[in-house]
């Protein structure tokens, strides 16, 4: 199989086929990262773009460091140095960027949709790193991946996800990712951050941690974000804390040797006590390297077709 | 003919040969450009710093792509994060970064003048890429690449420069390459944004874009900055758009196949109409690509001495 | 002799043996400074990260060639980007990048400690960049490797710092280093910016800038930070000017070939007239240099162990 698409913008929209390509790519990616000069050579002189609308740490990196060990050259455009200021509109702005010869441009961005618009518009690659609480699909794509590695398949497991589900566009990739390769997802959160048609992306939904974490193989922890109690969409993050944070007890419940995922950053003490993010069996270091291996895997295939 | 300067400050004081020079050189790197590897090896081991006193997104990204596309490490300095905040003078600052063995200075600054105070005191090579309202030499030069590339020719095309013609290191650069190489060049904008001596410098004026239009070859349209109306330079926007906006309708004034230039970023709606902007006469992104290859071929010739 | 260390955090536990080493391996890499190809593979397919949480332009710009040069691979990561704001511990932080396999971590931080807890914590190099007032080891290694380009030896020679030596790193790694290496060490400021126990560090210690400069072989003069005046640790910058900066007339109680060192940035008129900081006795920028060549050696002994 050969990959055809132009763009990586969500995990909705693509085939079972065409995660396993990227993964099964990624697997050889993964195997560089552990030799002792950690390059190849696959993209000299391709030229990739990071536009960060949004502060990024993590994602920003993992997306520098993947296209430096292909040995492309990357650029880093963020907001608060940029022409969008001066009022100039985000298309000119990446018409512009892409008139540098540029190969692929990495976006992230606070509104939903904002990489399908520039995929449709620009000749380029566009790489969805985050669009608002739309999707995020790279991080669905290396959750997928570090399931895959640590258990050699994802059909048939139980992964639960917990917390905001609402306002996370990685639940949303993972979902999506997680469904069409056949796993049994669970969502659970307080009723103010579930999304109202939940049950139609294929999953089961649940208000209680502990139906939850019954039996599960995986759990994906979400970032609890703070701001959302101003937004009064928490009564109060003791309570949340309370209720829904993974702790020693809690996850009794779930398999013994189950999988405990955080996108990162962790709250420690929030959503994972520091105990539970400490233990083996975490894998969000894992995650973070495999991130490397997967974004690398979607860079080389979007750029070699 | 060998390029013997050790600075690229302006257009003022070069010759039409060297210029000749410059674009004959930035067309064979023009063409690598279009290569699948878009890379030569020609300044390896030789070290670029950008030092941008202003903010500035393209002149920055446009000199960084340059330098990695001839091989070069680029390290890049902006005032936010310097020790110019801590009291040190420019020369010191530049002095110490030239200490760590860099063999060119790109330097954007909003005091006329900056890039030649400091080709005069350090032995390295200064690229100005932008000194106040003074000059923007790279910019100049890319706008008569373009044009060359698009009409075969620069000597005797009637060109117009329309707007802020008093504030714009662009319009300078601009006009000075320009006459230079053979252009006959008009001038227009509003009597408060004109500068008084214009007419030395081998252009026609007028203020009426009408006359400024009638039968030319090439229009320039610069960026209104809408901050010249609080200075009280403009009296209102809306009548800036009226009278000086390149409307398709002034716009038949001009030679069928005329081309529109904009130094980027275009203000859509204001000196521009958005269909004006995307229309096939509008050479807007060849202008960014065309920047590249110029920028690249005045870094080779000034390193490569 | 071969270098053992996993890290570099100070000057005051490393051997005067290990100082040599690294030193001697400073002088090969100075030397690759001076060809025209200013780069070896050395490091080729390594990756550093420079997290700097405190504002830096020289140190940061320093590592960040030094890699360059050795054909590493760079990240910048600095605190106003950072998940560090997301709540985000430093070690989370660090694990998350050293995830991403990264080699070796440059850290800066206000914090004494920080680069030894690191270092305790993680599996990879660390080099503290400067961590609070305690120490900046690479300062004080390119000092003395200054001292001993200049002077071709170290011991024997009397050596004086004067200024603020309570509250700087570079004070504090200098004299570890200088007197390790069997310099004369003396340290001169006023009462208050001086520390309680410093005589235990093997140095003497003067309040008066004519009895610290009699017969000295070299002088490093620190930086005086305004801001110790709102913290009352200062009476008046004008008094202190009069006191402790190094007039030329204070000078001549030096030995008439006296080297003059400074860290930088350097208040012109301020510790240093401006006419002493560019005199031929002044090597400031050749410290400059030098640290490329330090940071080079560095860098290439943690990572080839």
């Amino acid at each position: 199989m050969r990959f055809e698409r132009k763009d990586l913008l969500d995990l909705r929209t693509i085939s079972s086929e065409e995660i396993e390509l990227i993964l099964d790519t990624a697997t050889s990616f993964r195997e560089v990262l552990e030799r002792p000069i950690k390059k190849v050579p696959t993209l000299r002189g391709k030229t990739i773009a990071n536009l960060f609308f949004e502060p990024s740490t993590r994602t920003r990196l993992s997306f520098e460091l993947s296209a430096k060990r292909l040995n492309a050259d990357v650029i880093n455009f963020s907001s608060s140095t940029s022409s969008v200021l001066k009022g100039e509109s985000l298309l000119d702005t990446a018409k512009n960027i892409i008139a540098m010869k540029v190969d692929a441009l990495v976006i992230r961005h606070s509104s939903p949709g904002v990489a399908h618009f520039l995929a449709k518009k620009l000749p380029v690659s566009i790489i969805n790193a985050g669009d608002g609480a739309h999707e995020h699909p790279t991080q669905g794509l290396l959750d997928l991946y570090t399931i895959r590695e640590k258990r050699g398949r994802i059909k048939g497991l139980n992964v639960t996800i917990v917390g905001d589900i609402a306002h996370s566009r990685v639940a949303r990739s993972d979902i999506w990712g997680l469904v069409k390769m056949g796993a049994n997802v669970k969502v659970c959160g307080p009723p103010t951050l579930i999304p109202k048609d939940v049950d139609k992306m294929g999953v089961k939904l649940t208000y209680f941690i502990e139906d939850a974490l019954s039996g599960c193989d995986v759990v994906i922890m979400l970032r609890i974000q703070k701001e959302r109690q101003k937004e009064a969409f928490l009564p109060s993050l003791q309570e949340y804390r309370e209720f829904f944070s993974l702790s020693e007890e809690k996850l009794k419940l779930a398999k013994p040797d189950v999988l405990i995922m955080h996108p990162g950053p962790v709250n420690r003490g929030m959503e994972l006590p520091a105990e539970v993010a400490d233990s083996t069996r975490s894998v969000i270091l894992d995650q973070v390297t495999n991130g490397l291996a997967v974004r690398m895997a979607v860079l080389y295939l979007l750029l070699t077709r």
